[in-house]
C-alpha cells in the first residue's frame, strides 16, 4: 500500500484525482505499478487500476491475473471492478471506501452479482484514513485555486 | 448498426468474440469504429465499446462524449457500461440482449444504480436477432473447432 499511496501522490502533483495501484504477482513481487491518468491521457478510462493490470498481464504474458494481488488506495469504481472480473484477479486490496463512487462495497456492488463469473477476495479500508486523507486535501486545494 | 456489424464480423474473422462498435458525433458524421480486440492484444479490457470511446475522444479532444452515440452490436457489460458514465455519453444504440453478461438490462443495470452520475439515452434490441445470430454462429463454431 505504501507503493501505491506514493504513486497516487505523484498523481496528485500531475494534477490528477490521487488513486494509485500496485500488481504484486504470486511471491508478491511487484509486476506493475500505476496512477490516474485521466488527465494526461484525457482519457476517462484511464485509472490507476485498469493500467496496472493491463500491464501486469503483458508482463506475466497472459490474460488472466488470477494468481495475482492488486493493490489500491481507493474503493474501485463499477468500470474497474468488472475489469477486475474480466482479468481474473485473484485479490484487491483497498484503501479508502468511497460510498459515492465505488463498485465493490457500494452502488452495483459487482462482484455480489448473481451473474458476476469471477469474485475476487476483497479487503477493503486498509489504511483507510491515510488514504481518504490525501484525496480529502486534493479536492480541497482544488475547490481552492477554482474559488480564487 | 451495418458498420458495427461489419467490424464484429472482423473480429469474428480474426478469432475474436465478435463485437463491433462505431461512435456517432452530434451530425452523425462517424468518429470511430472499433471491435472486439481482446486476443490481439491479449488484454482482457480491449472491448470494442472502450476502444471506439477513446479514439472518439481522442479525435475530439474532449473526454466528454455527450454529444455523441455509440452504436454496438451487443449489449454492453458493466465494465463497458461503466466506462459510458465516465465519458458522459449521450446515448447507446445497442443490438442483441446479454441476459447473462450484460450490464445496462441486465445484471447491475449500471444506469439505473442511484448512484450513478449520468445515463446515457439507451436504445437495445435494435437488429437483435441478426445480432444475435453472428455471436451464435461464432460460439458454435468455436465449440466445434474445440471438440475436432
Amino acid at each position: 500500500m505504501a507503493q501505491a499511496l506514493d504513486a497516487a501522490r505523484q498523481a496528485a502533483d500531475r494534477g490528477e484525482v490521487p488513486v494509485g495501484a500496485v500488481v504484486l504477482g504470486s511471491d508478491g513481487q511487484v509486476l506493475a505499478v500505476a496512477s490516474n491518468e485521466v488527465e494526461k491521457r484525457q482519457d476517462p478510462s484511464a485509472h490507476a487500476e485498469i493500467l496496472a493490470m493491463r500491464e501486469a498481464a503483458r508482463l506475466l504474458g497472459s490474460r488472466s491475473l488470477s494468481s495475482c494481488t492488486l493493490v489500491v488506495t481507493l474503493e474501485p469504481c463499477p468500470m474497474c471492478a468488472s475489469a477486475m472480473v474480466h482479468f481474473r484477479l485473484g485479490r484487491v486490496i483497498y484503501g479508502a471506501y468511497d460510498p459515492k463512487g465505488g463498485g465493490v462495497d457500494h452502488g452495483p456492488r459487482i462482484f455480489e452479482q448473481p451473474a458476476c463469473l469471477h469474485r475476487p477476495e476483497v479487503i477493503g479500508g486498509v489504511r483507510e484514513q491515510e488514504n481518504a486523507r490525501l484525496l480529502k486535501k486534493f479536492f480541497i486545494t482544488l475547490r481552492q485555486s477554482r474559488l480564487s
